[in-house]
């Protein structure tokens, strides 16, 4: 079996901080900051539905998510997995979503190269109802 | 950082295969037998949206996906993550849903115990259109 590098956990889990530091705060400029330059990102739903390409697509995500989840989303991780290159998350999160309650389940999957995630894929577990 | 068990990557791998065999063919038993019966899962939405308990819902459920995707859903794995005790595995899969094309990006998360599968949470990252 091929061994972890422990690199790649750790370079994940600074990343996963950040974001859940962006997803609480909307302060996104330090997980953008460990964003490659050729970054992409998949997501399940709306208007950034399918695969979006670049940091810049990548801000304008995160602005609209702030927007969104004005108050912050907070988040509760239950299970962390990698291999060499990928490490993902899945977690729990809560919050207001234009003022309407929100839950869900998520998972990410955050590839990483080098110092950096240079993709990542978010998955939904749940209706955004409840977790 | 925790040594991964063998075993449980064995294991996982082995019940992919049986549950891709089952989503192929709707031949659910092979993977049914790899379950404990304390087995739970929880699925995204529709009408086993949340937690479902006991191998009994889970026959249910596997029997309701046949009908959905009677021609049965071929899978295309992506990646693989794991810690000591859960697997993770992201794929897209396609097929026919009630005679329409469906398509999705699906991760799986099976948690292992001993040589069965104890519980998994699907996730869904498209909208059943696209992968």
């Amino acid at each position: 079996m091929a061994e972890m590098q422990p690199e790649t956990m750790e370079v994940a889990q600074r990343a996963f901080k950040q974001f859940t530091h962006g997803l609480a705060t909307g302060a996104w400029q330090p997980f953008v900051d460990m964003l490659t330059d050729d970054f992409t990102f998949w997501f399940p739903m709306g208007k950034f539905h399918g695969l979006n390409v670049g940091k810049e697509r990548a801000s304008e995500f995160f602005e609209y998510v702030s927007e969104a989840f004005h108050g912050g989303l907070s988040v509760t991780l239950d299970r962390v997995t990698s291999n060499d290159t990928t490490v993902v998350f899945e977690f729990r999160d809560e919050g207001l979503m234009w003022g309407e309650p929100y839950k869900n389940r998520v998972a990410v999957s955050f590839d990483v190269r080098g110092d950096k995630i240079c993709a990542y894929r978010e998955y939904f577990g749940s209706d955004g109802k409840s977790n």
